[in-house]
């Protein structure tokens, strides 16, 4: 287990109780670790905000969002409580393989994003959230959008899905498989049983640098690293980018709760789009789906494809796309077009 | 050291003696294996035909290229005769990291598209080649054409370069990195210092798995393993799929020749295009430059950029695209627009 970055002292911790997931497995003893920022009187007039985060992020949506979060920002905290919570799977406070292996034999569950999104419902009941402003994420965050688009139990006025579609595609598992085979040739992995500060840094470092790559573009290596750069190396500082954010990630994240959600994403699956978009219709007024334009890992041609099949299917599903060269990860920079489209009525 | 598929009765060892390479180093005890098919007679009078092999081939081209190769095929053995060697660095019988290691203190030095080339200037004097009717390969046998065009010691009369660029883009270097961080994060990689047999299997079966995404695509995996497949385990099988073919490189090919051909392709950069296309002209009639419209590693329009720069400079130059599902391994598989280019007056 590594470092903490989200588990700080304005974190709250909700223990599940008996948590049933969308295939009926009950699990027990599951906790989910909590942020609430904003305004929660004012919440009672204006709405809740729901976020989610991705892969590797935690509870402090302000570490990634910050310049989306505060007064009379796009997430307006003057008007509005903002509520993030840890995925389960992950390691910054919400319960994850590490916690579970030292109180369970069996392996941690597989969990889908729908479990994930799932695990939020207690935690809206806990904090006597009667209707959401907004609901949103990308990536990871972005398919736990769209599960709890379908299976919210407070209404929602707008959900924003950032960076996902209905269902991974082949490549895209293929992706995570590559990373698999890294983190499993090294021999620390031992199969998720190592203890704490002995687990895969080098066989993660190489999963995360393979993540870079689908999460930024050409476009952007090129403009950094190619021959238009100005820097001396060039291309090659390419290695020593990648090396670095693989160094970086061992350094603040367990590679159990990585297979974990890596499996989830994997798992995603909407199933079919008809009934998905009717059930969403019942709690949910507005969608709106946002692709980039240059998204190696989820084709905006992906996110298009389910807002169109929603729209079809009688919700007002709206289609938005991000126009950058960092590729998928432009949800978590191109602050004037994120914040554009948080903001759209 | 593993099994020698390309090191069969009917290949041959040429000593290179002193091979000095692009950037002036001299190297001793290189040895280049090599295989001729065809008839040498006519060649005399037809010229013969020169095949550079990719990544992981040998000097036996049919293995890879045999619907190619035959009387009357695009590669014409009753009129042509053909040369191909297993190319330095690599592992079916050529001077590679581990023979290297066998015989020298320091490491195997980093050789580049442009050495892997000039090795051949030795053998084609040994065989007395006094024209090439052709020369091609492609993908890293594309990057030692290009090369080759422009270091030729003797006349051709068409240089056909497939899926290759005329200089690694830093994504293609960022790709080799996390294969090079998937070996290295496999103990028994030991720096290349390894025993025979005893490498680092697991590591560079990541690698390869990494690899055969770029040399395919998500149309080919949808297809395959996606929604639209009737495959049971559907999207899954992917997983199954990229193992499979970790499993099947490692039972064949060395970490070490793995690790100095990737470097050979960071290394790739032909520099200045004039300079190149102007020396290209000097010994090419002909230049063909083939891109492949879904490549992910070496993209249709970096092909195409130099293809259009060398026909600026005044070479006959010319740029093609095979139209497929494949990625960049079409052609190694699109054996009927591969065939009609090569046959192109």
């Amino acid at each position: 287990m590594t470092a903490l970055v989200g588990e700080g002292p304005s974190t709250r911790e909700l223990a599940l109780g008996e948590f049933v997931t969308a295939s009926g497995q009950s699990l027990s003893g599951m906790r989910l670790r909590y942020r609430v920022v904003g305004d929660v009187e004012a919440a009672h007039e204006h709405g809740w905000i729901l976020v989610f985060h991705a892969l590797t992020g935690s509870a402090d949506a302000e570490a990634w969002w910050g310049p989306l979060i505060g007064p009379g920002k796009a997430l307006d905290t003057s008007r509005h409580a903002i509520v993030s919570a840890n995925l389960l799977g992950s390691c910054y406070g919400s319960t994850g393989p590490q916690e579970w292996a030292s109180e369970h034999d069996e392996p941690f569950p597989d969990l889908t994003p729908a479990d994930l999104a799932l695990a939020h419902v207690p935690l809206l009941e806990h904090l006597n959230v009667e209707r959401l402003a907004l609901a949103t994420g990308g990536s990871l965050g972005g398919m736990v959008t769209l599960e709890w688009g379908r299976r919210s139990a407070v209404p929602v006025d707008r959900l924003v899905v950032f960076a996902a579609p209905a269902a991974t595609s082949a490549q895209a598992i293929a992706w995570n498989t590559v990373q698999r085979m890294a983190i499993e040739a090294d021999p620390a992995w031992r199969r998720g049983r190592y203890l704490p500060g002995q687990g895969p840094v080098a066989g993660l470092a190489a999963a995360r640098a393979l993540a870079m790559i689908t999460y930024r573009s050409g476009l952007e290596f090129d403009a950094r690293f190619g021959r238009a750069s100005t820097r001396v190396a060039g291309r090659f500082d390419v290695d020593y980018y990648l090396r670095r954010q693989g160094d970086k990630l061992v350094a603040r994240f367990d590679a159990a709760s990585y297979i974990a959600l890596m499996r989830a994403m994997d798992l995603h699956d909407v199933g079919d789009l008809g009934a998905a978009a009717r059930a969403t219709a019942e709690r949910v007024k507005t969608v709106v789906g946002v692709g980039v334009d240059t998204d190696l890992l989820y084709l905006p041609g992906e996110v298009r494809a389910w807002t169109d099949a929603y729209r079809g299917a009688g919700v007002d599903a709206r289609y938005r796309e991000i126009r950058s060269p960092s590729g998928h990860d432009a949800f978590l920079i191109e602050w004037d077009q994120v914040e554009a489209i948080l903001r759209e009525p």
